[in-house]
Parts: structure tokens; sequence; C-alpha cells
């Protein structure tokens, strides 16, 4: 059986020190200039599990491509997450990010959401960078499925947004589905395999397979963080635990609440829900948790997100692996976890 | 002499028909969605005078590209410009930008925020297309030249904002110069000029100058701009008139005014301009423009503002210009224009 924690071990901190002593810059002489080199490194400086950039240099490797020319495109992965956390932070009024305040928090929204700004644009000029070890096609094609991925995930982003702005529970697990597909399956699990798999120099096919595996481990992924978000052990879990709740988040649990629950109850829930954040007490927080774990429908959720795992593995056993089998070995084992983390 | 309105006017509507008709996605059927891409489509559907798209293309077609060529990068310009400002609005809470409500007063922040990411997204994807006409290599340089170009926009951003949140006014024109290159010169004339020289094939040399002449051009038409938020012609201009004052923006015309006045009317102008937004009267602004006016401090910045433009032009003409004379002559006026515009 794999050990994972020891195989991120091996990927996370050297992204880390790639992002930290490399590719970011440290200082300025210029106060206002360093200010920002200091916001930027802000995230990148917190601990994270780092399970996309593991999971980019496994499936290259898995895929039989060399970990070292995968290493430049996870850092960028992993920057990604960074700068869109920033601004995701802001939009939802996020409090704390990896058991420290977010940045806006910090430093307020204006220098936040421009640090976000300039972080995304590094991300850009480093890919370009893989043109010295790839060469200039390979590196367009990646640009292409960054690309790709940031598109999904502003797009799923702007659903759930809007949904909480407008007030919108008249919402089905199909609408989740395609919310979280974007917002969450482009960048946690799709474009992290395919772009392994697109330095490996894998074939259109199974990056065709791997968007389909993608798509499903993905919202499986997610239905498990919002379980986590729910019941999840606060010393490791780093955010708010129901912070889903206070930021009026649509999850499964709660939209099969609304499906399950007595009507009164119901009204109870949504007119909790409706609440804006700072209105909402401890007490609602609880209210609403205690209706969910009455109806059992985090279990509902989670048995839908082991579900959709056992949907996703055969996918991801008809692509072809031309790599050493420890790698695949690890591909499958990460691509468990996502699902089954208790963290 | 060269009617300029006339040739913008052959470059921008087919800038904006590119973009709106082409680049940018039109509809989707999820409701949310839709939504996003109409936000997306605000801004480049509000009028603009285009100079940068203007700039790109005279100026590839002066190094003896073709206007064709440098088309598409001329538009992900305009597109940068545009996702810029929906940020820019919000870090420093600008009401109305082009004689309309800005995005996040329309949408809310989070809605503005999220949009401004997803066009910024959007841009580099289309920047990776230059590759069916240009090749990968010029694509890769002009994606490292966008890369540069928003680097140090967010930098120069960064200053002012952490001035305005400091309250710092020990600063002077050097500091002010220094803020400005990297806010606007790089994206207003530097990388226009050096993109439109990329797809020309200009060499390493011209690239060079082209810089130098767009740091000095740039910190002229920075203080004209400045100038037209004073005493600009409302209904031309499409921004607030006196906004800056009411931002806290450090200006020439500004910071002359504290180093000539005397010592109680710099501190009550200074008392002004530390006041946040919501709390400064229509007399305020009055106020600072009088002390403004009394102390000629505009009519200094803008003869500045001509300084150096005359120092930008020689840099200019020294430049190898291949291309057709119209253009070469289009290209000088343009460069005239930025900093000797009315509007």
């Amino acid at each position: 059986m794999v050990d994972l924690s020891k195989e991120m071990v091996n990927v996370k901190p050297r992204v880390d020190k790639l992002i930290l002593e490399e590719l970011l810059p440290k200082s300025s002489s210029i106060h206002e200039v360093d200010l920002l080199y200091s916001m930027m490194r802000d995230y990148p400086s917190r601990r994270a599990k780092g399970t996309r950039p593991f999971m980019c240099v496994t499936a290259c490797k898995a895929m039989g491509g060399k970990e070292g020319d995968a290493m430049l495109t996870a850092a960028c992965l992993e920057m990604f997450q960074h700068w869109i956390l920033i601004h995701d932070d802001i939009e939802d009024g996020s409090e704390m990010r990896r058991d420290q305040p977010t940045l806006h928090k910090l430093h307020g929204e204006a220098l936040a959401l421009n640090t976000g700004d300039a972080l995304h644009a590094r991300m850009w000029g480093l890919l370009a960078g893989n043109r010295a070890k790839l060469g200039p096609e390979k590196t367009l094609q990646i640009i292409s499925e960054f690309s790709r991925m940031v598109n999904e995930t502003t797009e799923g982003q702007h659903m759930e947004l809007v949904w909480v702005k407008e007030n919108n529970w008249r919402l089905s697990e199909s609408d989740y589905d395609e919310m979280v597909m974007r917002k969450t399956s482009w960048y946690t699990v799709a474009s992290p395999c395919r772009l392994g798999a697109i330095v490996a120099g894998a074939s259109e096919s199974d990056l065709e397979k791997l968007l389909r595996f993608g798509m499903k481990l993905g919202v499986g992924f997610q239905i498990q963080d919002d379980a986590l978000n729910l019941v999840g052990d606060p010393s490791k879990y780093g955010k708010e635990i129901g912070g889903d709740i206070l930021e009026g988040k649509r999850t499964v649990m709660l939209l099969r609440l609304l499906e399950v629950a007595k009507p009164d109850e119901r009204k109870e829930v949504i007119s909790i829900m409706d609440k804006p954040r700072a209105a909402k007490t401890p007490e609602d927080v609880a209210r609403v948790l205690a209706s969910m774990k009455q109806y059992d429908t985090i279990g509902y959720a989670q048995r839908r997100a082991r579900n959709l795992l056992e949907e996703a593995m055969p996918i991801l056993d008809s692509v072809k692996m031309k790599g050493d089998r420890a790698s695949v070995d690890n591909l499958k084992a990460v691509a468990r976890y996502l699902v089954e983390r208790q963290w």
C-alpha cells in the first residue's frame, strides 16, 4: 500500500522551494514594491498539502515523462491556487485561510486584490519559461490548457457567487455538479493530470479520458471538502469549521436537506442561510448542522462522493500508462485520497 | 498634418468588433454563466479611444510589419485595459468609468472581481492563438512581453495604493516617476510599441529604444491625464472630474503644490487629501483645485509633460522604421497626441 503522505512530501517542499527561491521575486529597494513581494509570498509560505502539483508530477511520471520536465508546470499550478484563493477569499468574505487570517484581512481588499493579479501575471510568464526544457509547441499547449482551466474556474466561481447573491435555492444536484465541475474539477483534477500528461507527450484520446475522469473525481473531492467544512478536525482543516454555512454556500448536504426536511424546517434553514454573513450567529450555524445530522445528509453526500470515485477510477484505469509502476500506483492513490481524506 | 481621429477610427472599431464578435463568448444557456459573459462584454462595449491598440498596429506597420499580424495582439492589449480597469475601479473605489457606473457599482465587488479574472485569463489564451499567424517563437515572445507589462503595472498600482493607505506625503517627483513608469508607461506606450515591433520582427536594440521612449512618454501621458481629471471637459472625459482628489491620488500638481504652498495651506490640503473618499465634500475638492490654480501647479505639471514629450521624440526618431511613411507619421502623431490631447 502506498504511503501517500510520504510521497507527497517528496514533491511539495521542492515545489515550494522552487516558487519561493527561484520563481518569485524576494525583495525590492522600493518599500511599496517590497510589500507587494512579501504579500505575493504570503500564501505560498503557508502550510498546504500540495495535492495538485503532486498529481501533475505523478501523472507525468505515470505516463512515461520525466519528473524534472513537469516541475515548473506543477509550481505554476500551485501559484494558480495561491492567487485564486486570494481573490476567492475577498469574494466570499472569508476570514481564515490555512490557519491564518486571509490576505485581505491582513492588508485590506485593494492591496490583496492587486497582489492576486500580480501573482496571476507572473504565472503566465513562468509558464512561457517551459520553452527551455519542452520547446515552444508543448509550452503553448500547456498555456492553452491553463487558459481553459482558469476560464472554467472563473465560470464556476461566478455561478456560485450569483446563487448566493440572488438567494437562489431552486437548485438541483445537477446544478451543483455543473457548478463544481467548473469551479473545482478542472483545476483540482482534470488539468493537473492533463498537464502532466501533456508534458509526457500523451495522446489526445488519453487527454480526453483524463478530462472525464477529472470531472467526476473533482465533484467527489468537493463534496468531501464540503463535508470536512462541517465536521472536520479544526486543528487540521485550516479554514473555519462551518464557514460554508456562514458564506451561504450551496452544498449537496444542504440541497439534500432542503429536499427531505419538513416544510417549516426547510423554511427555517433557508431563512438562516439567506442572512448576510455578519448577521449569522453561532446558534444559526449549529441549527443548520443539527438538521443535516438529523436527516443524515452529510452521510448522503459522502456516499455520493464515494460513488463518483468508483465511477472515476475505471476511466483512469483505461488511460495508457507507460511509466513506472510506483508512479501509476501513486496516481491512483492520490485520486482515492482526494475523496477519502479526513483532512 | 495627420488627422489622428480619422486614423484611430480605422483601428478601434475593428479591434472592438474582433473582441465582441470573435474573441469573447456571447451567451450561455446557464443563466449565471450568461451573466458573467455579459459582464465581460460590458467595458469592451463602452466608448474608449483605443490609443493602445492603435499604437500597437501603427508601430507594427511603421516597422515594416503587416497590420493583420498585429490585430490579435492589439485586441489583447485592449482586453488587458478592460480587466485591469475593472480591478482598479474596485481598488480605487471609483464610481464612474467611460460615462457609466463602474462594473462593481452595477453588480457588486465579488462578481466584478471575478469578471476581471475571467477576462484576464481569456487574454492569455487568445495571445497563445497568435501561433497560427506568427509561429510559436514569436508568440512566446509576445506572451513574455505581456507578462513583463502586467508585472510592472501591478507594481505601480501597488505603489500608488500603499501611498494612499499609509497617508504618505513624503514623496518627490522622482517617486512619482518611478510609480507612473510602472503603473502607466509600460502598458500605455512601451509595450504597445514593443509588441507591434516584435510582430514586425524588430531588433533587440530597437526594442530597447522603444522601452526608453515609452518610459518618458508614458509619464507625460499620465501627467496630462491627471490634468484633464482636474480641468477636463466633463462631457468628453468619461470619469468624474476631480475624482483623483476624491481618491487621494498623488499627482505632480499636488506634490508641487505641497512644495510651494505656505505651511498652513500645505497642512490644510493634506488634511483634506487624507480624508476617506466618502468624507470629502465638493467644497474640499474645490479648495484643493483653487490652491492648484493659485500656484499654477497644473501649468507647471503640463510644462513638465511637454518636456518629457520633447525628450522622448528623438528616441523614437532613432528607431529603424522600415514601414511606409504614413504609418511612421501616424506613430509620431499618436505619441504627440498622448501628451497634447485635451480629452
